[in-house]
């Protein structure tokens, strides 16, 4: 699993210049080590980077097993659906399931790569902020325990799993150029990660097969929350030609979109037709309900859980594998033909 | 700390009739350790719960420290707040917050508890399925980390950052009172928790200042999904007398509810007055928007941490604290005069 070196005692009592027992006394805190003896140990612990081989003495003793799971962020109400159906797939097979938010830094990323290798978690699944990044690209390669991507597909020789978000947007931007749409805008989240650039790429072809060219100055990405998203609708429809119709495409993002439009008194559907990027209990509940794009995220995560045990189990498989959920849409009152 | 007594090198060696160095050189995965004496010594530790003492060595080493965070379930998006704020003041002071669900069952707050305490996790906080339940408790006294509880009351010996739920729901009933209604029905989740246990409180409260006694059959426990909401309000409105009023108490469970009325064909404010036990972008977008009771999430993630954090330093802190944030009412269009 190509594991650095490790550090031995006996390294470090050689290091230390003591003998093998002092050093596991000190790793052990015994009351009889000196503290000029205890710093010395110590020093040559830092200094040779000597860690304790956890993972080995905990299956040993028949301990339960570590998987970490490390996302953007945990705001998003349909992503638990993906970490509950995940985690009982793991606890299943005998796995404590951890999390931790990266906040979509890459050193954060990095950081948590290393703290995971360091406690020895049998397997990791995460996010990435940017996968061309290189430094977080050299911390996957360290990575000693199998590492799957969640909803990324730039690293082909790693495990992923992800939707089908161009296929999502093309429905969506499809149905609203069938209803007469050409002024359509599109909200969308950070485009060096693959469910946003993904987005755009289905944004893009399904106007292309109209013989349509989208207008840049209605396109906003970098929507990462709800008051992006608010900003951003308040913008548009300030604009000379506004547009008639909203792809709300950035995840969790349709409550801000539609606080803009009740503060401007435009109705969705009526004054603006909306599509959400991912359905929600608002989307469905609205009045009127929100047209959006769905797809199993209790899939992906069974998926994810299932191929990453496959790894840790050690089983023979060559290369990175990517799967791919399929994804809907679902047309709801929110969308309406523009008035001729 | 009340740490227990651990057991150390020379015990194991003793044990196995090894010596110290043969011990360590198993733990270190040393290639020359041949398997029967690995066994021998595997053994050993087994027999006598040997530990190796993890964040003593990572703390000399400057590695980063951990704080675990057990939750009964991911899917509460306000959540998000809590676990945002409480994981920016702990990665200021230098520690990573991981997350693990209980999924609400008493033997997974435990198996984490001991998870936690062998990985030498720094602080916890969590929430609890049953604060009474014995086997949890005693989980607790053998923790040795500090223990902070999420939202939960009842082991006044450890630190509690919890919202004001009774006073909430006091506020939400004395305002449906005040607009006449009577029949009022109230939708909560586990009466074994905190959380519901004093919203239950609340309402009694407001029922009993004003001269009334709450109808056993309109109150519903146990409402822990949308899904329960939903079977829970169709089977209320098929009452011969239905409520004309509904409290959905239970947090994340509005969606349920407001989908069970729209199949019945109830408007919810004009058949129906509705009050959600908390806020969402669902209540506050809803046509009519749902009035909510509410509080500061983010506050009390910044406390948690804080006081985690105080404990985590040892500061001397006597016996247990125990902070509430308050809660509010925002009253919106769902709630109406009962006709008369």
């Amino acid at each position: 699993m190509g594991r650095p070196q490790t550090v031995k005692v006996r390294d470090v009592a050689r290091e230390a210049g003591v003998a093998v027992g002092t050093v596991s006394r000190v790793l052990n805190d015994h009351p009889r080590v000196t503290p000029e003896l205890r710093e010395r140990v110590e020093k040559a612990m830092a200094h040779l980077g000597y860690e304790v081989d956890v993972t080995a003495q905990s299956m040993r003793a028949g301990r339960s097993r570590l998987v970490a799971c490390a996302i953007r962020d945990f705001d998003i109400p349909r992503f638990a659906l993906f970490i509950k159906e995940a985690e009982a797939v793991l606890r299943e097979a005998g796995y404590t399931l951890l999390l931790a938010s990266t906040t979509n830094r890459a050193d954060i990323e990095i950081g948590l790569l290393s703290a995971f290798r360091r406690r020895r978690v049998d397997g990791v699944m995460m996010t990435l902020s940017d996968e061309q990044h290189r430094d977080v690209r050299e911390a996957l390669s360290a990575a000693s325990m199998p590492v799957l991507l969640i909803d990324r597909d730039g690293i082909t020789t790693l495990d992923r799993v992800t939707a089908d978000h161009r296929e999502g947007a093309r429905l969506a931007t499809t149905h609203l150029l069938g209803l007469g749409h050409r002024r359509i805008a599109m909200l969308v989240g950070d485009l060096k990660a693959f469910p946003s650039r993904s987005r755009l790429e289905g944004f893009r072809e399904a106007c292309s097969a109209a013989g349509m060219v989208p207008h840049p100055r209605l396109l906003r990405d970098n929507v990462l929350s709800g008051e992006d998203a608010y900003r951003a609708t308040v913008s548009l429809m300030a604009l000379a030609e506004p547009p008639t119709a909203l792809f709300v495409a950035a995840m969790d993002t349709l409550g801000g979109c539609l606080r803009a439009l009740r503060t401007m008194g435009i109705a969705a559907g009526d004054g603006i037709s909306v599509v959400a990027g991912s359905d929600s209990d608002l989307a469905e509940l609205h009045a009127p309900p929100i047209t959006a794009i769905t797809w199993d995220l209790a899939a992906m995560g069974r998926h994810a859980a299932t191929m990453l045990l496959e790894r840790m189990r050690g089983d023979e498989i060559e290369g990175g594998r990517g799967l791919a959920v399929p994804t809907q849409l679902i047309i709801r009152g929110s969308t309406r033909p523009l008035p001729s």
